[in-house]
């Protein structure tokens, strides 16, 4: 039996770890760049490689983000002069940063904590970006309030209960409010068919 | 071409009605009960005489509930002596007071107001029971504040809108207040995949 | 605690056995009736009292059918001068015998066999009609053919498997052939997604 | 505004082609990339262009594969000695042929036809290899039979009337047949749930 892999084999094995893709989809791919001409693969392999030199990750929020050469390491969105730097919002990953900044409903400072806290695990600020957080509120000279914006979920609550702890020497030194987004009903939400846990924030947060 | 319709067919038609429940599965009923002994369409041609026997509807929050041959006319909700009386919560219908009830979040009084108002219509207080909903707020002497607990869809907005708008009058001069209930991040909302009112109301919302 | 069901419980109970219905929907359908008004309950009851009271089982295919008052004792379908007495299809259930009834694609005799033979079981003639079949079979002067037209899945195969051994030694002494519906790729079929099984009897049954 | 694309957008439109793939996540597998560290990138791009330079199209059967520096021009089903030379089995694309060579049901000989003929067009044999298949019939001088294996759909059915017709001549005067895959009931077919055209070929083809 041969253990080496061949090119199908490395490359599907390279494509499963692509956001959503299983081996069967993998494979698809594999098969699809065999019958595309020259030209689509040699452009796909030059623009891979383009983006990885142009790809910089913003020194502020740690945002990824185009930079020409990377001559650039502070983010579009961290250099706007009419962004709001009395609030900063921290949230998961890049994809979170891009869906509010996109609704256009929030003007203020940004912050990518690089993940969540899972709920059982010891050594967790390997993991997230706590202390690059921390050093970013110390320099932020007119933050007044700290949004964290976690998906609602075990992991999400169990991240936002994590940072509220770390971040609270700091904040209650400087003054600081830490907010977390509001709970209740969302678009769509039939009462009918709501969880406990949705009801109880809706009632409890009615206005 | 015979234009009467058989047993088969006018049951179809009632099966219809049922929620939920399509052409096909209306068929599928029909045959099914073709197919059961007769005990069985017996007892079940019986039970829904006898449900209907003893169905009441409360003559203080409009649910339907078991009444042993009718004789009470005000259900076990509305006669629960520890409920609290100041607060009364408005619901489109029946299920949705279930849930909620269920959830054992919420110990105060209900109201079924019978539906949403349509967006687009003219005589709406014909349809919901807004002037039962007036007399029951004139009538209870501790209410300090009404919820309204619509869904969140846009009728369910509009019915929020209408409701507020109608109670005023009466609200203002008996100095109770008209609240609705929160809106923000539900269980299991992931911001990547958020639509635009739901980040809106999470961050206007933060606490 | 109340070991008595009450009229709510007893009807859902008797839903939860209705196809394809369980706890929850059989719950709506009790509410649902608890809100129509009493003519459409009235009618739903008398109506399925009705049905039953017209219903008869085909002493030939054993097919439920509306017989007035039980007068006819076999159904239309048997009854058709037209069809063809030289072959008898049989099914597993009515549904089976009306999806092929109604495509217009067969005009001969049907039997229903009351079920499908269960991989692993002992006393299976009390199940399925294997014995009416067989008096069947024998009464009918004309038969040339027997189709067996069972779902493709363990059991239909298992079924087919059975009931061929138990026709055999009937069939073979009338000289009546024994077919099963034909294998291969049905409407949708797609070659790149389809299983070994499907491939290996379309390949096998080319024509 | 600004007309020319950036590298995430350019890299974008190339990811939509991938079979199976939007928009939206052909922008998360750039924001992917984004994120994964240079090396990862680096190795994506080298394979692509290796796969590329590693690929040869099958001089027999057109089939895609694996080539030592294109060395070899005839892949490794068609070189394989031991399989049948009397049946030559046409597919339309390496997916279909893919699965039907791992299913191990059929030893033969294969071609792609490199597509299905859309129902609707004038020049047809532009795009699918038919002068190409007639060549190949001409020169096999034990082939006995072609199977037509294309998918059961309207362009599939239309792509096998179409290949007959074309193929004829050449067949007619070599004496070599050609058949179909089988039509009928495939895995998991459920009678009550049939459509008319898959219960008239599973009566049809009843064995």
């Amino acid at each position: 039996m041969n253990f080496k892999m061949n090119t199908i084999e490395k490359l599907t094995e390279i494509f499963k770890e692509f956001p959503g893709i299983g081996e069967r989809q993998a494979k698809r791919f594999v098969y699809f760049l065999m019958s595309k001409n020259g030209s689509y693969s040699e452009n796909l392999s030059l623009m891979i490689k383009e983006l990885k030199k142009d790809t910089a990750q913003c020194t502020e929020c740690f945002k990824f983000f185009l930079s020409d050469n990377k001559k650039e390491d502070v983010c579009e969105i961290c250099t706007d002069a009419n962004a709001d730097t009395s609030v900063l919002l921290v949230v998961e990953k890049d994809s979170d940063l891009e869906s509010i900044h996109k609704s256009r409903i929030y003007n203020g400072k940004y912050f990518i904590l690089g993940g969540l806290v899972p709920i059982v695990e010891k050594n967790t600020n390997t993991k997230i970006r706590i202390s690059e957080l921390i050093s970013k509120i110390k320099k932020e000279k007119n933050l007044k309030e700290i949004i964290l914006a976690f998906s609602l979920n075990p992991q999400g609550n169990h991240t936002d209960f994590y940072v509220r702890n770390q971040l609270k020497p700091v904040t209650e030194s400087l003054g600081i409010k830490i907010s977390s987004l509001g709970k209740g009903l969302s678009t769509g939400t039939e009462l009918e068919y709501s969880d406990n846990d949705t009801l109880k924030n809706a009632l409890k947060n009615r206005q």
